[in-house]
């Protein structure tokens, strides 16, 4: 029951980091969306291995290969079925990890859960699960754009202690956010985020760091006013990605230090006669219903669990070890989280577009 | 498909704060659980209004009715359905919520979502909605007792900007958590606390603040890798009571002031042979599943949207317009939410724990 | 996870015979449906026991309650949420059920399924749970109606051995189908099948049936290419009733007597230029979707397992044992089953039909 | 929403007729089951075309390529991902499909659903989306041998007029049915019907059938009350395959011939002690769940739809056109129908069996 996520628009991951294949299943899609494998491989290549000094040396093209659910380029509405093979795993660097648990990895848990193992990579809690959610999210990241004009961009606001300005600016691009390897869009903090990671990375040791997320152009109504609220479905998925510690939407956290005075967000009319509020501090969502504002939410990441320093722990049977890592790993993964996030982001928005088709079909027969 | 919660342990509220009465149906109970209706109206009896100068003054005996379910102090099988009757629903009230929309509440995003909405009170919006979820918690309570011996409990850690040590202790129990009003277990912190609230009332404003959670003697192997992650399911579930902004399992946010080194929680052996760990930044949960180490988050809370002073906001037409509140609210809606994170908890981990029943049916099959 | 049905368009029932009440949550009607109670009671009156000589002497009003979800003559969107209390419920009328299983009862299959039992009545397995069902069916009715103008009309079309010719007309209207108890619109068979049955009644012993069910009106495309084909659901939901032993769509088993060329339904366009097809064989569905013909079902009904003569049986303890039926029941359920079928029909269909929303939302996009 | 099946035991199938491919991902299969891929190949040998004179002369081998959820020939918990390649597509073969709609296919419907087609081939509706089933059907067979001993087998008891004596022996053996390319064990009903299909086929026409299925060794308490009942679920997911029509459990339409007290099963203790019914009309299911008697079940289905003889028909724009079908066709879809079945069947008993999990969780607390 684990590995689909969606009501509607719904996503099915398969694979692990080692073995013959990941991918994903994109059931729900609506029928006549123009879409292009191109369009799919561009998300992947933002989360793949290997795109700079700051990520893992793990080299993967990751090509997408579309086995069902397009014809003459368009969505036939059957499921978008899509593999990613398998190239560079090498189970032998993987051989400490048999008998000796990992600190704040998954392979205790992971055997206690379901009592075996494939110690060869870290399973389904891999990284390389992620490709499936890329490449589902990149589906409904076309559905947004095409139905919406929605669009999901995420960026590094924060890595270690190193962080933007809360208050700056959000009207950020994709071009300011791409335009460094931190994926942070402020150049001089994005410099000093590099030279931390590397700095981190030489030191055997890893850093975590915070991704803020926008949605613009999202509609009012979407969400669903009790269990199934926007933010909380935008809280499971972002922190169902590995390594995420906390979530906030809006002012999140911050709120606490508000009075209610201070935090309510005042209806205005704007010039156009539309109804907007004065402020953001709900993130775009009151009463887990969209309200029409730029969606703005932020995600914790924890530094890398994987560090070349050596760590005390067991092993399986419980006696003392020392792990020296060998596997191929990332300093610092929150650059390469930020297509995550908007993966996650897109697969909740599109769904709870798709849901909201339910709702508005008397849109016709107003009772008043 | 928004009043359902959980996949096997399932709870369906209905109601609204005006209108023949609230309650909830919950599904997927195993049988044979000992059960009374005095264990499900202590819970609610926590929630309910009017237990203090600190909430609001609506008085509601909320007194459930057990309909189905339960036949000679054993639950059967069936459906556990559960009904609570409005009786101090003023209409009155809310006549100047007809056409003005309430800043930060969801009067606004209701009729974006529905094109018609219940203006005598808050609808489902109303946090009367949630006695229908603390009713089910205290089912889901007393199975994982029953089950397992876990207990789970909350208190307010901070109330604007008085807080209690986050490395403080955290062992506290219910009694010294309902010692006082504010649910703060720490005394000279809860006399500050409720000082505070008692000033943001006489101002006509109100406060925010964070509950803590933890849940003790939860069994390693509980959770998902993937998308249902236990801390993932967690957040939504915490994330979907009215007010909240924010949610941290573990270390959360303060994960990312720390390097990897620093961070990542070594496996010991304790004096029974038990593997465990000598930290606990992972907050009990680590891969999305539970490690066996008390499982430990904390949620945001804004400030209550409801105000006595006078504000601007626009009417449906978007006619600029003031409102003042008549309505009987919580100047601080923190205290009364520590039932509400329990009951969101009890009811996250007793479904998990029935979905792992579904995972390890070949214990006695070891594969080497 | 048994009491709910529908993806989107969602009814859980809950109670049982005996208890406080009985009654569904339905939750996923769209808001601004015109609705009203008196709607609801006109199909509960068609199942209601007691209105001829030919049903169970047990009287209740089965007066519906909606606690929630109306407001001011339509749904907004929030759950339907209605009650039927218990009223004619005589526990003593079970005492010999408590250690005698009943045949081709369901009380040796609950206590194998829970290990526990209300043997005060049948628990869920009691006709008295169809309530919640027709109490849904009855939104789900008007919901179609509304939108669609769909139709969903049955009748008994076989009790025992006096049937209907298959080939017959299928234009009854409702005031034929209700103009006698047996709810067969053909008097003459009509009148037969009231002496059959009240001559089984003399006998102690029961008789089945079979009911027929069409939906007019219904728009070509709901249902599902693969597992949730409609004529899938609508077995599932059917099946789902009390006593049923058999469906088929259209042709059903009578397919097998033809060969393809006989069988196929040819396509033809209608004077308005329509596409239609010249048969019906399909039963109005094709590959699992509506084609716009009548959708045509049949049910088959055991005979009412509950009958007055003796019976030989086992004890809990497996002893030998006589059973002598003291509760109230009916002679033939085929009657007061087709109201039942209407509602699982209607469900059916309203279902698919908001799901058919989240397909057709690129309609004005054509590829080509 | 419509290519998942189960609720914990879930398969997902995905692929068309033409493409890259068609497959499936189970998820929610226990871990530590043994496996291999030959045990999934064998069932898919048994399902694919050109095994006879009788089926379709596309030639296809079927191979399975496990991506996922195997290591060192065990489940690990994670999904298990399975793909078969397709080889002999001829889309030139379809060119004819293009405009004018085959009568009682998929082609008019599928259109008016999502108002795109792949006319290469039936897309989802073709017969070769049930590769990814019976993938999926082999893997819950072998869990419900591991864990219950449980045997799925279906036979051909009838095709077009020559039927099996429904009072027959039950107690057939794969070897019996695999014995005639028919699948129907009784070797003199066997060669009339080959000889049956022969002639069929020769005079460009097809012919349908039934199927009957039983299970053996299922343990009493699968099933749930009310709208998941056993035969629901049975039904539902045998008449998702396709040109199935009709579904009986037990005695089915028959039963309607009987009265209650010659239908009833009365229940006996056999020699060991143990609780059974010396008839077996319930078909082993009691109120929606299994008594520990042999599931017995039927299942219709249609002449082929695709027939060599010129039909009537219209193209997309309506105009009257004729169809002389050039695909590769079998003249009677009921012998490779039965690994269909069975492999439905199999996903039904072992999602209940999972279910069944979660619900005797309390056997060691009697309440008295």
């Amino acid at each position: 029951m684990s590995s689909t996520t969606g009501r509607i628009f719904k996503a099915t991951t398969f694979g692990e980091s080692h073995g013959g294949g990941l991918g994903v299943v994109v059931d729900g899609c609506p029928p006549r969306l123009p879409l292009s494998v191109e369009e799919i491989q561009r998300d992947l290549d933002r989360r793949r291995p290997g795109q700079s000094q700051l990520t893992t040396a793990r080299t993967e093209q990751d090509k997408v290969e579309v086995l069902s659910g397009l014809f003459e380029g368009y969505t036939v509405g059957s499921p978008v079925a899509m593999l990613v093979r398998n190239l560079d795993a090498r189970s032998q660097d993987y051989q400490h990890m048999r008998e000796i648990y990992r600190p704040s990895h998954a392979d205790f848990t992971t055997e206690a859960k379901y009592g075996i193992r494939n110690w060869q990579g870290g399973g389904r809690a891999s990284a390389r699960e992620t490709i499936g959610r890329v490449a589902a999210g990149a589906v409904a990241r076309k559905m947004l754009s095409v139905l919406a004009n929605t669009e999901v961009l995420g960026w590094v606001s924060r890595v270690h202690n190193i962080q933007l300005d809360p208050f700056s600016d959000l009207n950020y691009s994709l071009k300011q956010v791409e335009s460094s390897p931190t994926r942070c869009p402020d150049s001089a903090a994005a410099a000093e985020m590099g030279e931390a990671i590397s700095e981190a990375k030489q030191a055997g040791d890893s850093l975590g760091g915070v991704v803020t997320c926008v949605a613009r152009n999202v509609p009012a109504g979407l969400g669903e006013p009790v269990f199934d609220k926007l933010e909380a479905d935008l809280a499971k998925a972002t922190l169902s990605l590995p390594a995420a510690k906390g979530f906030e939407i809006g002012s999140g956290f911050g709120a606490v230090s508000l009075t209610g005075s201070q935090h309510n967000d005042e209806f205005v009319s704007d010039a156009d006669g539309a109804i907007r509020t004065a402020t953001n501090h709900s993130g775009g969502v009151q009463g887990g219903i969209s309200n029409g504002e730029t969606i703005l939410l932020r995600v914790a990441f924890k530094p890398t669990a994987t560090i070349a320093s050596a760590q005390k722990s067991v092993t399986r049977q419980g006696e003392a070890a020392t792990l020296e890592a060998k596997g191929r790993h990332d300093p610092c993964v929150v650059p390469r989280a930020v297509p995550l996030v908007e993966a996650m982001v897109c697969l909740v928005l599109a769904d709870h577009w798709l849901r909201q088709r339910t709702v508005d079909v008397l849109e016709g027969l107003p009772p008043s």
